[in-house]
């Protein structure tokens, strides 16, 4: 038997779903999530950021969750850092692993970080070198890898540039985000095709939007292209706040219940996230977009006769 | 440029839809919800099934309906038949295909028809040969093709049996129902795999449901494989009427956003596909889960910015 391929997957949802929620949720409950997370087995959980409590103040206890959190060896604690300032908050927080932001699109990285996409690179180095004499991997996201809110499709020679100077000053992971997910599959092909030479599928993380019910036919045909990495958010949390029931990142529990029953190995026990996405959305005291966690996560989840069975 | 490759859709939403729903919605605005669809391009509309009203009262006028909507010439309009009876209605109704209805699952088909597999075929031997007389085409749906709400994961070599009787009794379309929902993509290589000598997957159409939000990568699948007709819902329509924003079917919109932007010709136009969702939607009081439809269905769907754009 040969074995079986892993995906790796990145819960998002601490850092980018709830800072897209209106509702502040409290410490308590923050470090909750994130230990019911670490117990569902996902590879690296991205707990917050370093960014200014005055632009996000949903994350603006970044310290407080890493210093009460229970950390696993095996799963890896990230938090977003936009500068140096972050950076030394990340530091003495003791994150696992930085994450920087940046943007393939023009318009977006002024709307998005008021500084040109040269700027935001600018910015990082210092930041990476500080995560060097740290021994920090660093992950980059690129945004709107594949279209923009303002600028439409994005041309993936753009993609590919920026792609190109985040390994030049010594990235570790890039990160390709469908930020407003508008992909199909054939996106994918094109987004990878544009990185031919530079970055193998399998070198990357996908990092997906399922606004449009295309995230998980975009992660089957990311696979079939080789990338082993992706991010997702439990209950697909992310999605608008002011549009009940409208769909976020990519559902952590739907890629896992395609990845296990396809015969990938996720390491991730669904019934665990369940337990997850049922306390952030009580939390936030909504329901929450995911379909796997929609059909098979409530409380009897597991004595349900038709289809639960199947993910596990 | 090589022609672009053609999917078929056949909107089943006026009757897999309706027949779901605890509503019943007029004779008038069934009508309307037809011409709608039809307006928008679909290959076929499955208008309503001549089941007998004691059974499924939601589709009891299929009289009404068939005999004043507006038909197109580029436009096939069938029904579900049950028996002899259903179809002398069916062939006073002047509908131009029939469909009838087995599984691949033992206990379904006797919990859902009171018949055992081989009792609906001999039931179906006399309806085909007055399909033949009156020259209709035969479309013989085989639900629970993946798995079963009783007997769980069901043996594609099961599915083949009851596909090769249906052709030896002159079925003419083989329609694949996975009728749980519960499908990856991996099930949909088996269950063609199963067919192999026997169909190929361009002569058959496949039936999804999106109860887990796998519906979108199992159609992605099967178009690799070489289905090029599929059944769908406009909006999503068949969910759970007892649980608000449940999936249903695959969702018309999300199968046509995906192939459009992919470059496969559908013939469907997707503003005017929202017009018929928003039209059931309104006539049945209740939000509808399809993604594109939630995303760019509503009134200013067109002049949206970001991403109802990519699908036109």
């Amino acid at each position: 038997m040969p074995a079986r391929k892993h995906i790796r997957i990145t819960e998002v949802g601490p850092r980018d779903g709830l800072q897209n929620e209106a509702v502040v949720v409290s410490v308590q409950e923050k470090v909750a999530f994130v230990d019911l997370l670490s117990q569902a087995g996902v590879a690296e959980i991205e707990v917050s950021s370093f960014v200014s409590p005055q632009w996000v103040p949903q994350l603006g206890d970044a310290e407080d969750v890493f210093g009460r959190m229970s950390r696993r060896d095996s799963v890896v604690y990230s938090a977003l850092v936009p500068n140096e300032e972050g950076m030394q908050r990340a530091l003495a927080a003791h994150v696992d692993k930085i994450a920087l932001f940046t943007a393939a699109s023009e318009t977006f990285s002024r709307k998005n970080t008021n500084a040109t996409i040269g700027e935001t690179l600018r910015r990082f180095t210092p930041v990476i070198a500080q995560a060097r004499s740290a021994s920090l991997p660093v992950r980059a996201y690129i945004s709107c890898a594949v279209a923009c809110p303002y600028e439409g499709a994005i041309d993936p020679g753009r993609v590919r540039e920026v792609a190109a100077r985040l390994l030049d000053i010594g990235a570790d992971e890039i990160d390709l985000g469908e930020t407003i997910g508008v992909a199909v599959p054939s996106d994918i092909d094109r987004l990878y095709e544009g990185l031919t030479g530079l970055l193998e599928p399998a070198q990357t993380t996908l990092h997906l939007h399922d606004t449009r019910g295309t995230a998980l036919a975009c992660a089957l045909r990311a696979i079939q292209l080789g990338v082993v990495s992706f991010d997702a958010t439990c209950g697909g949390l992310g999605g608008c706040p002011y549009a009940p029931g409208a769909a976020g990142n990519l559902a952590t529990e739907d890629l896992v219940y395609l990845c296990n029953r396809m015969g990938y190995e996720t390491g991730v026990d669904l019934g665990a996230l369940f337990a997850a996405s049922r306390h952030v959305a009580a939390a936030l005291g909504r329901a929450l977009p995911g379909r796997v966690f929609g059909a098979d996560g409530n409380e009897r989840g597991n004595d349900k006769g038709n289809g639960s069975r199947f993910g596990r």
